[in-house]
């Protein structure tokens, strides 16, 4: 029948009814009334990770690669030098457009299997004086490993290094603490963690930075310094808002704040999580991580062993019964990939593992494990 | 009571029910039903200005001037230099972007109450060699001027310039036919005549002038080279779209499409414009521009000269009565907007004027005549 799909996929995900609802009426982007979601959305934003007194938050039109490029584009000058510590696919993209925009970027790999080592970047960084910005992946989710973004943020302060971090995958499900924790730059977007629909990013930037970062962007609708003036003076945004995505994001924050905040997020996804890894643990599946580096935001397993087993038919079986997977991203080996993440909880997930059980069978597939 | 107010503004605006339930519902990025929708939404769209043979369309996630920044990134080689016709606000803002990229950049200034003129680019083109490409506004909602598309067209296609057409407010309503107007980008977006919701702008560029676009763009997010190449390979985005805004937009089209497209849009518009400056001008109201050179889609009209009149209160009042109005964007005079596009049609321009009219007797003002 025709019913709605669940998305196991890292955004954009399944969101609450009461989430879309919210988009059933049309707002002025000048009007008074939407201005204040717009403020009401900062302020919570800045509450989840205890930033208000150390960083100003940016909203951003796009998605949340728009907010990774505006943050590189603001924060770092134009002959700053950005060392990208990379352990995926989205490192890689980071790289990319920091080097197609003009400043000078170095790549420093790293298995991804693996988090990126504070140690090793400790090391680099004697060596390195030119650098003048690192970017971290909080969580990669090219892999899913999780990195280890404390470390990382005390290596920076040590060398004195701005630290740009994308919390895309993160945000709101994880602990992030700006007392603690010291970054220059945070981004992450409406419709991941929080739960909101695609359609916009937003970019912390530390208030000792941000008077440097004037006129700082080649780009005028990514210039989040001249985004943040605007909106203070005027409580608008400088051109027309995503209106309908920022206040489903707003609906989306009441409802992340009455389920608890922050804390209850990470409980409610790890208990997706390990629903998810033990059903398919016993339907042979292997994970590409080790537990330990894992996040429980989205799972890499590698693709099942048996001739029989093509991505395409997997999908649309399992697709067939309701659930959307995610195809892998890994250039080394043959995997998939499901989210944790989204208005879902392990019933959903108990379900899904069913679905995929029965594709299994469907497809004639006894086992789910790995190619020795 | 609470009753959801008409948008009497250029985008957002009012948008119909229909367009806004297609968002009830999440989708994957990934999955083949979402793209189904991005490829069709690419077909209606140069179906409505006959380009399928001459050029492609590439949707951009952001709001339109991104798309018009992304236009000029993609299509302009480094070495280009960029002549905006200018009477108007939002050709500042062009010309502004433009030089920010690092493009060379020069303005040329006409009269904001007035169309740029044909033969004055004519001129300037014989003199000014080193032009590569122009950008024009089509409708200046500055003032809410329309400027002459074809004749622009015609002078750059003699001179062999490239043209840029920044279409945002009129594309859907204004007549345009790729066939016998030569552009080489055209610029548009989701949240304008076709009455979706905004966060969304899309790009047409002329096939002839594709592969030379080829990594030009500083910018990673707004090449639309990239994009395009990208989606015709996989039919997907490649950064995460923003899925309910790009249904939305299939929805609104679909209703376009039934309504008669662009022939039967701009009749409801123009019955519209015309039953608001009947109305209007009953009350005393003069508009900035000459009726010969206004566009349907936002009227500029100065404000009452009345000691008693004051924006604010004027805006407030209205607003109680249902109608959100827009503020002038004018630097020479004070002025007010009123838009005449969105799913609205004679009755509410006939009641806008009226409930105007109420807050001018509410506000104590017999005339609504501007200052002598």
């Amino acid at each position: 029948m025709d019913r709605d799909k669940i998305l196991l996929t890292p955004g954009p995900l399944t969101t609450t009814l009461r989430t879309k609802l919210a988009m059933l009426k049309d707002w002025g982007s000048w009007d008074a009334d939407f201005n204040a979601v717009t403020a009401s959305v900062r302020k919570s934003l800045l509450k989840i990770i205890h930033a208000a007194e150390s960083h100003v938050v940016v909203p951003l039109q796009g998605s949340g690669t728009f907010s990774v490029e505006a943050a590189v584009a603001t924060v770092v000058p134009h002959s700053g030098h950005v060392l990208v510590l990379d352990n995926g696919a989205y490192c890689k993209r980071a790289a990319r457009l920091t080097t197609l925009m003009g400043r000078r970027c170095t790549l420093m790999p790293f298995d991804e299997a693996q988090p990126v080592s504070a140690q090793a970047l400790d090391d680099k960084l004697r060596t390195e004086s030119t650098v003048t910005h690192v970017i971290l992946i909080h969580c990669e989710t090219g892999a899913g490993v999780l990195n280890p973004l404390q470390a990382i943020a005390d290596v920076c302060e040590r060398h004195r290094k701005g630290l740009i971090v994308d919390a895309m995958s993160s945000f709101g499900a994880l602990p992030i603490d700006a007392r603690t924790t010291r970054f220059d730059a945070l981004v992450a977007a409406s419709g991941k963690c929080l739960e909101g629909v695609p359609g916009m990013g937003f970019v912390f930037i530390r208030k000792a930075i941000l008077e440097a970062c004037a006129g700082q962007s080649q780009s005028l609708a990514m210039d989040l310094y001249d985004q943040y003036i605007y909106m203070e003076k005027t409580t608008q945004w400088r051109f027309t808002p995503p209106t309908h995505v920022v206040v489903a994001l707003h609906e989306a924050i009441a409802q992340f704040e009455a389920e608890g905040g922050q804390p209850a997020r990470l409980a409610r996804y790890t208990r997706n999580y390990e629903t998810l890894a033990r059903g398919m643990s016993v339907l042979g599946f292997r994970p590409f991580l080790d537990p330990s580096v894992q996040a429980p935001i989205i799972v890499t397993f590698h693709a099942p062993g048996d001739p029989k087993y093509d991505f395409k038919t997997f999908y649309a079986a399992a697709r067939a019964r309701g659930f959307i997977l995610y195809p892998g991203k890994l250039t080394t080996a043959e995997t998939f990939r499901v989210g944790c993440i989204g208005a879902i909880g392990p019933d959903e997930m108990e379900q899904a593992v069913h679905a995929i059980a029965l594709t299994l069978q469907d497809m004639g597939i006894a086992s789910a494990a790995p190619a020795a």
